[in-house]
Order: C-alpha cells, then sequence, then structure tokens
C-alpha cells in the first residue's frame, strides 16, 4: 500500500488569491468609473451543533473564505482593503475555559505568522479598524459577498456585525468578480488538486483490489476513507462516497442517509464508485466502474465501452475555446453509437440527438468545475442562460473552455426506469429504442467514468491516474500492480 | 482482525419507546388531573446544506424523533395519540426527479411496514388527519417539544408546519416527560449499546495494537473509524475522535478543526485516545491510554494507576440509590491520594478535598449519560441544580443513580498549566503542591479511562471491553490477542 506525502500548504497561494481579487476588483472599478478603493469584507464560517445538542459538527470553512485567507478554524472574519491590497484577519476572543477543553490559546502574533496577514486584531475591534481604514473624510465602503450558487440556488450569507449599519456597503459586485476569481486555478491551487487527485486514484485502486462479491457497498466506502486519511491526510471527503452495485448504479446520487451504501455485493455486479477525497479545502471527484467479480461480461464491457469511448472523445477535443456544451453532446453522440452498434439502438444518431435520446441514457450534465467544491461555482457566467432541453438543462455550465479551468468529465450510461419508460411511451422516441434487445439491462444499472481534467494551454491534462481499459481493471482486480508492468 | 455482525435493528424498540412516552404522558394528565388525551407531534431533522452551496451533509436524525420512531430519513413527522396509542408518520412527497437522482421512491405501504407504525401519510396531509384525532368538537391539542437542552445550554425546536396556528398546543409537559424516558434504557436499547461497545472497544484494540512511534495522531482516528464501519457498519462515530497525544492529552475535547489530531507521536508519549462508534443513532464513547511505544515508564505508570484506581473505585460502588456527586467525590479522592503517595501532592487528602484540589488534576465531570446522544439528556432532573465548586460544576449530572441508566465512568488526571498554574499561585492550595516534584510532569499531559456503564438491580454493567491494567496494555501492544490467555 503506497504511502503518500501531504504535502506543506505554501499561504503564498491564498495571498496570490487575493492579489487576484484585488486585480479584477481594480479593474473593473476602473472600467466603471467608480473609486477604485473601499474594503472587501468576508465572515467565515462558525461551527456548527447537531439540533438542541452539544453535538459539534466537524467544522468546514466557507469556501470563499478559505479561498482568499485559508484559515481552518472557525468565528474568523478577513478584509482586504483594495487600495492597499493589505490583508486584515479578525480572530475570535477565546475564553479561558477554552484553553481547558480546546488546545492552548493562540497569539494573534502566531496567528498572523500561520497565515502570513499583514495585520490582525480580534473580532470585537474590528469596527474600528475597519473605521481607520478610510481615506480621508469619506465613510468606508464595505464590498460584501451576496450572490446566487447555481448549483443550489441559495445565496451566500453577506459578513455581518454589530455596526455593520454605519458603514456604506455594496452587495451586488463582489460576488461576481471573486467567483470569476476561483474559476481559473493558479499553479499553487493545481498542486493540491494533483495531490488530492494522485491520493484518491491510489484509492480507488486500493478498493477496486480489495472489492469482493459478498462485501456491503459500505465497506468500500470505509476502505475509500481510511485509504485517503490514513495515507493521503485527507481528513473530509468532498462529498458523501457514492458506492453503488446492481441496480443501485443507476441511482446517480446514492449514498446519502436514505440509500446508504448498505447492500449486499452479488456475483454478476457492476460497482460504480464516486468518491473523492479533499486536502486543505480543494477537493478531488472521480468515477470508476467495474465488475465486482473482477470479470466483465460482454454486456459490461459493451456499456462500459461506451461511456470509455465518450470519455476519450471529450479529454482528446477539450481546449482553450471549446465550448462544453458541444463536448456534452459529443458524449452523447458517441454513447448513442456505441448503443446502436450493438443493436439495443435502431435509426440515425442525428435523429436522436434531436429528439434528445441522450439525456434518456445520460440524465446528468458531462461535468462540473472542481475546485474548493465539489460543484465549484462559476458556471453560469453572468449573461449565459440555463437551457431547456433535457439532459442539456442538467448542465451545471455552459461555458467555453479557457486555460487554467478545473472540470470534470464524467459521461455516464445508465438504464433507468424513470427515464426510459416514458422514452419506450412517448411516439417521438420509441421508434428507437430495441425493447427485446434493452429488456436484458432492465437491471443492469449503470456505467460512469469520471476524471478530473485541467484546461492548459493547447490542451488538456488528466489529473485521474486509475485503470480505465477493461484489461487494466481485470488485471489490477487480479492483483497486478498499477500502473501495469508492460 | 475480529467481525462483527450488525444486527437487525427490531422496531418493536421504538413502538415500546412509545408506550413508555404514552404510558408516563397518561400518567402526568391523570395525577394533574387534566384530560387524558391529546396529540404527540415531533419533527424529524432536515438535510443541511454547506453555506451555500449544494453540498449535501450526511445526515443524522434529531435524537428525540430517532428515539419515538427510528427514522433514519430526512423530512418526516410523527404524531402519537395518547387516547389510542396510535403512532402515525408523515412522509415528505418526494418529486419525480428524486427517482433520478437520489433512489425509487419508497411508497407510503413500504414505509409504514418498514417502521412499524399504524398510520402514514404524506406531509402535506398532515393537518387534516390531526385535526381528524379530535374528540367530539373539542379542537385537538398539540403536545410540542420544547425544553433546554442542561449541556449546550440550547432549546429543543418546537414542531412547526403550515396550519399550526389553528390547533391548540403546549409546550410545557412534553419535554421533561420524554427526556426521562430516554434516561432509563429497555433492554432492547441495551442491545445495541452493547453492540457498539464492543465494536468500539475492539476498534480501540486494534489501534492500540497498530499504534507507531511516528505515525500522525489522525492515523489512530483512520484505524478506529475504519474498523467500527468496515467490521461492525457503523456510519457515524458518536463524536469526533480525540487522538491526543504527549502534551495534547490533557486537552479535554482534543480533535476538533482548531487541533485537528495532526501531531506525530514521538518515543516517550502517552496517547489519549477518546473515541465512540454510533449504530441505529445508539452510541459509545471510551477512553484508552497508553504509552505509544508500548511500555510505561514509572512515571506513566504511576499516573495511569492513580486514574484506574479511581475508575475501579467507581464501578464497584455503583448501585442504584448512590449520588454521582459522591461517585465523583469518590474519582477525586483515589487521585489525590495516589498523588499524595508519588510524594506530587503534600498534606492532607480531606483539606485538599476542602479546597477543590481534585479540579486542578480533574476538570471535568467523573461521566454522563449515554444513548442516543453521547451527552444524552436528563442529568438535571427539574428541580436539581447545577453546583458552583470548580469540578463539581462540570458535572453532566448530579443525580441519584437508578436501575437501566446508562453513564460513562471517565476519571481523568491532567497536568493542565491552565489549572495547574492558578493553584501554585492561590496561597489556598499552594501548599499542598510540591513544585519540583510536579515539575517533572509539565509535558505529560493526562490520563483518562472512560467506560460505558449500565446501572443494573444491584450493581451495575460495564459493558467496554478494552485492555485496563498496564500488564494487559503492554501484552496487546506486544501483539497478545485480546482477551489475554491465561
Amino acid at each position: 500500500m503506497g504511502l503518500h506525502n501531504p504535502p506543506e500548504v505554501p499561504m503564498e497561494l491564498h495571498r496570490q488569491n487575493r492579489t487576484n481579487l484585488v486585480n479584477a476588483m481594480r479593474r473593473h472599478l476602473q472600467s466603471e468609473g467608480l473609486p477604485v478603493n473601499g474594503v472587501v469584507l468576508l465572515q467565515g464560517g462558525e461551527e456548527q451543533t447537531r439540533y438542541c445538542t452539544d453535538h459539534a459538527i466537524l467544522f468546514r470553512q466557507e469556501s470563499y473564505f478559505a479561498y482568499l485567507f485559508g484559515v481552518r478554524e472557525p468565528g474568523f472574519f478577513g478584509a482586504i482593503d483594495i487600495s492597499t491590497e493589505k490583508a486584515f484577519l479578525f480572530s475570535p476572543r477565546l475564553s479561558e475555559e477554552y484553553a481547558i477543553w480546546l488546545g492552548t490559546i493562540p497569539s494573534l502574533s502566531y496567528l498572523k505568522e500561520k497565515y502570513e496577514v499583514d495585520e490582525i486584531y480580534y473580532t470585537d475591534q474590528m469596527e474600528s479598524i475597519l473605521r481607520s481604514l478610510a481615506i480621508g473624510n469619506e465613510n468606508v465602503l464595505l464590498y460584501l459577498l451576496h450572490g446566487l450558487n447555481t448549483d443550489s440556488n441559495k445565496f451566500s450569507q453577506p459578513a455581518t456585525f454589530e455596526g455593520l449599519k454605519t458603514f456604506n456597503t455594496n452587495l451586488e459586485i463582489l460576488h461576481p468578480i471573486l467567483t470569476e476569481c476561483r474559476v481559473i486555478k493558479s499553479d499553487l491551487e493545481l498542486n493540491l488538486l494533483r495531490y488530492v487527485s494522485e491520493v484518491s486514484s491510489a484509492a480507488h485502486v486500493e478498493v477496486m483490489r480489495r472489492t469482493r462479491v459478498e462485501m456491503k457497498e459500505y465497506q468500500l466506502e470505509s476502505m475509500f476513507l481510511n485509504y485517503t486519511y490514513m495515507y493521503g491526510g485527507c481528513r473530509h471527503c468532498s462529498y458523501t462516497c457514492i458506492c453503488a452495485t446492481g441496480e443501485n448504479s443507476s441511482v446517480l446520487h446514492y449514498g446519502h442517509a436514505a440509500a446508504p451504501n448498505d447492500r449486499t455485493l452479488k456475483d454478476g455486479d457492476m460497482a460504480l464508485l464516486d468518491m473523492g477525497a479533499e486536502y486543505h479545502f480543494y477537493g478531488s471527484d472521480i468515477t470508476c466502474s467495474f465488475p465486482v467479480n473482477g470479470k466483465f461480461t460482454n454486456d459490461q464491457k459493451m456499456v462500459y465501452n461506451a461511456v470509455l469511448s465518450a470519455h476519450k472523445a471529450v479529454i482528446s477535443a477539450m481546449k482553450p475555446g471549446v465550448s462544453w456544451v458541444d463536448m456534452h453532446k459529443l458524449a452523447e453522440k458517441v454513447i448513442l453509437e456505441s448503443l446502436k452498434d450493438a443493436n439495443i439502438l435502431l435509426g440515425a444518431v442525428e435523429q436522436m440527438m434531436e429528439k434528445r435520446l441522450g439525456a434518456v441514457f445520460m440524465p446528468h450534465g458531462l461535468g462540473h468545475f472542481l475546485g474548493l467544491d465539489t460543484h465549484d461555482p462559476g458556471g453560469y457566467l453572468e449573461g449565459l442562460e440555463r437551457p431547456k432541453e433535457p439532459g442539456l438543462r442538467s448542465l451545471r455550465t455552459v461555458r467555453v473552455l479557457r486555460e487554467g479551468m478545473v472540470i470534470t468529465v464524467e459521461p455516464g450510461c445508465y438504464f433507468i426506469g424513470a427515464t426510459l419508460i416514458p422514452a419506450m411511451e412517448n411516439s417521438d422516441t420509441s421508434c428507437f429504442i430495441n425493447k427485446q434487445a434493452i429488456s436484458t439491462f432492465q437491471d443492469f444499472g449503470g456505467v460512469r467514468i469520471e476524471s478530473d481534467v485541467i484546461v492548459t494551454g493547447d490542451g488538456c491534462e488528466n489529473l485521474t491516474n486509475c485503470p480505465r481499459e477493461t484489461w487494466e481493471i481485470e488485471a489490477v482486480m487480479n492483483g497486478e500492480p498499477w500502473p501495469l508492468k508492460r
């Protein structure tokens, strides 16, 4: 079992993120003819307890705050002065009891050094410090974070504190600019994404190799969690592990409390494992699909290779300037062609595309931005509209690719009653479906293959390193080392 | 590595819990001369997302709701008609999209059978169903849950729904009665507590055996989590693992985000591991302390045996009718005596007790109720007041023991600057402290030994099965099987 070396995280990463923001804010203010000053103010997350109890839920910093300041503890505020680029942190003042129950109270100078900010104070000093940043007699303008997350349809909560109402505030400008900064990753951010993808890939290989018929799905989850924490230092996952086998593999977001990875693996099942670790806030999101007994049947190989072909076609085509909607359609087309070759679908693929038949087999979008959140924000730049058609409307971004974007490529092919039965009953689409041939796949579930990909200057770089070809998977499950020796 | 058999959970457990509540409510209403009818209404927990994102936090049911209904999914309401003892569940109505993304939509009849309630409806039918429970022309009286959690100082949130205002409601009666039901465990509850304690004990043994100098604290956490999930089917822990080594072992609630189990184990360190798994909502809470290199020094043995003597003395004395405050003082006394025997303390133990010197070395309470919450509620029955003295004021209960209570026994002895320095500066207590002798222990950290104990008819039963004697720990760390062969 390979050991990884959890890297030290340079706080330079967050300093660069702040510089990116300040530069973007200045450009915007200049272009609008507005005064190039004011203060960006963000509130970090607070520790939560479970319902009315004192059960503390393990704290994970809010992602916008983490992006700018890298602070791992709850209860902080952070500010950046646009005219000087100075960064301020405001720490909660901890009680004497804290030292007994929760640990040494860090001094302000310790925190200043740890997070490499210019100045640090207690939160109860914030109002006066912010006021002191006034230029001349003017009141200080605070830029607060308020905007829509297009995946959750929720709004971020702007910072709030006693005395806020005596400041001028702007809720419009910061969110789109800061979100856009997060879309394009720096080299230091890419290093973390590379590391967490390396650990998560190796964990997938470990799970694949140790999977056995008669195990429980949650045992695969447990092996993944243990590998990434024990050997990778990853305490958090990017999201709840999806460990779906048999017919469960057609449930796109399986694994939550109402579908808790508790089925027993049966001989002949496919497994679809969608699992990714997180390291210093940056995440990974990887899916491997394989037969739980280690040997593909012909049907499994056919569906798997349909998805793998789509995965390869997209990665071959990705580069700056390419539209993500076109990539989604490319993946659909390759999958439909494969299903036609297998005699499951009948007729012209072009007509299937027109009738949106692809969405029956892949109801989710091809992929999404990845970073501090699994569904990293910025998918719908202002002015871009969500498509209305089935499949396309599930896209978490419709943008044109740019260098430095990190996006998941995750085509899938599922046999889902909830989409297949309506398609077979609809006169527009029923003609394409070979009902006899498809009936064999009723309990098949589905296949997804998901990699994390950086858009580079002239193409892309796949961060994920898992066995993908059917023979690679069979060899690894048979005990061969990964990567395979020639 | 031993395999455990995650047991099927009988829904009879929750039916019995409901019967207990109904009987207690009827007794109370009768004794107050109130009409013996009305409806208990509870609202289950909702799934939460992280800040403004669509990152779903793994759902864990609210504990009062779990106690009465055992429901694992979010979004439910539950009701019990006091006059008929009929139990009702109200399920959220799930959208068609749910079937594609989150899984098969369970039918009402499936849920009724799964949770063994008398009737089940959708939440949007709740108002009319509740209204139909009226007796004659009277309006229905709803008993809602509202009361103080004495560990968090927070109030439980009463159920709320559209149309609630048209019902009569009572916020006073339900909370104390339902809380008191939770204090005394049934045999079916004890079976679950036995199982989760067995798994957690075995996991502690596994971690102890695999601990090595140069590991990271979080690797011990990862081994525990993996053992309890992989081999015990425990997806949740009762609380964030405390994996404290060296001087960190004097931080009582180490392990949270600001002190995240990230120290490297050094030769000569003591480890203090406070970790417990949860199974079907019922938890365990176990602490083991041991030298990370597998061999106690004389100093380590002295402190360890001081705590172990206290642990044994309390368990020997526990039975119905005994006051928990007396047990706390007994533990303090045994520890102070041991420190005096070791020449760290000077003078009469009785006088030390008067000056509350015990709280310098054990600032926390001796133990707390355990059940669906780690700090299970009911520690301060109405009328009981929290003591004011150091140490005693940290007690999570001051009650007299009764058969069926489950309580942790967790004496500890810590060398904490934040309590020791004031005690050495205070003229009341400085006379007892041998400053030269104690200076050796400055970086020692601390020792805690914690077991989960049932109060039985004539004594108690310790559910925890870990090596406790120093020679047992050394043997197990040296590879001997547990329990030791003679």
